[in-house]
């Protein structure tokens, strides 16, 4: 029986975070793949907070969170491949950003949003077929629940240059969301697209204002 | 004093909600500015649990939750521009998608992915300056916390149709994510790029299948 076991599931970039540590590392392990509709109860018992993989089993104890893992595996096994740097200001912005890819789960955000745009134009954008708006000829709450989305995704989406909500890809949508924005009294109620638009200018640049400031307090 | 307030924040999607609901009602109200960094009495005394923004007043009773007041604006001004089909069926169908919305925060979720993407760009990636890797020549744990972003954003990317991560505007994370796909020991052990695109394809129709499977529930 392998000292080192890892509880993953297959693709998940967590369990990899693991899995190319110990291979970096050299490390023998035994992989444990597991089944989360059906949770396993080793898993269940190494990770009874948050019931997550990857688990780490080392000599019976179980560690998890993927970034923990990481520094335990770091501590325990110095002498090959070091994963932090010696000194200990460097150690110390390593782990500034460190934190900050713990604190977001960035492709997460977005896999949902486009899935969730996929659902809407096929299922509630296709209900709309000859009809103008949810409401018929009129916009009803089902419009206004989704119509203050197309003004302001393309306000945050002229500011970033990242297009997600693309004429092509989402033409039901898109549609939908330019009659919705020349309704009438809509188009007279909405705030414009250029103050929209710089709006978001100066809330990103306030940000990554305050972003350099945060790493700049850890580099100096 | 006006019968109907409104406690809003400029230019927020869930204020204009309630603004675009009272304006095709042709309700009169008055509309009170509100400081989400200096909330004032009215808004705590009127929002005790959440403490947000929007909240609407009427004959001192306040509504919190931006749907929530559209549907207590519907109830209580019926006479003109009806909000919700007067078939009981219809209505029912409306709800679903209101219920979907509702559920569901998409601008934020990809307005903040930019975001992080260019702190990240500027900050962590620029700090690389001419090192290969965070680690230097070999991949530490810096590189591991966001190295499992390239492969799976790319395949996310790919079986959406939608870039984020464009090289033109992200041209460090995206050099630096290509070494360490392309890095020893890490090329041998990521997933397949066709794997992971065919894992998330398949992924996508399960869900659109499950998202067309409770639409059509509440259709038939």
């Amino acid at each position: 029986m392998a000292d080192v076991k890892l509880l993953g599931t297959w693709p998940s970039p967590f369990s990899y975070r693991v899995i190319l540590a110990l291979k970096l590392k050299g490390i023998d392990y035994e992989y444990i793949e597991q089944d989360l509709s059906n949770k396993s109860p080793l898993l269940l018992q190494s990770n009874p907070v948050h019931k997550k993989i990857p688990v780490l089993i080392h000599g019976g104890n179980p560690i998890s969170e993927s970034m923990t893992i990481l520094q335990y595996i770091d501590e325990s096994w110095p002498e090959t491949h070091p994963l932090l740097p010696a000194d200990p200001h460097e150690r110390t912005v390593a782990r500034f950003w460190i934190k900050f890819a713990e604190e977001k789960e960035q492709g997460k955000a977005v896999r949902e949003t486009v899935e969730l745009m996929e659902i809407l134009e096929e299922h509630a954008f296709g209900l709309l077929k000859e009809k103008e708006f949810f409401g018929g000829e009129k916009v009803n709450m089902v419009d206004l629940a989704y119509g203050v989305m197309g003004r302001w995704f393309d306000a945050i989406e002229e500011c970033s240059g990242v297009r997600v909500i693309d004429p092509l890809k989402f033409p039901l949508f898109c549609g939908w969301a330019e009659r919705f924005n020349e309704a009438p009294v809509i188009r007279d109620n909405l705030p414009g697209r250029k103050e929209l638009v710089d709006f978001y200018k100066r809330r990103r640049e306030m940000l990554l204002a305050a972003a350099a400031a945060a790493a700049a307090a850890k580099s100096n």
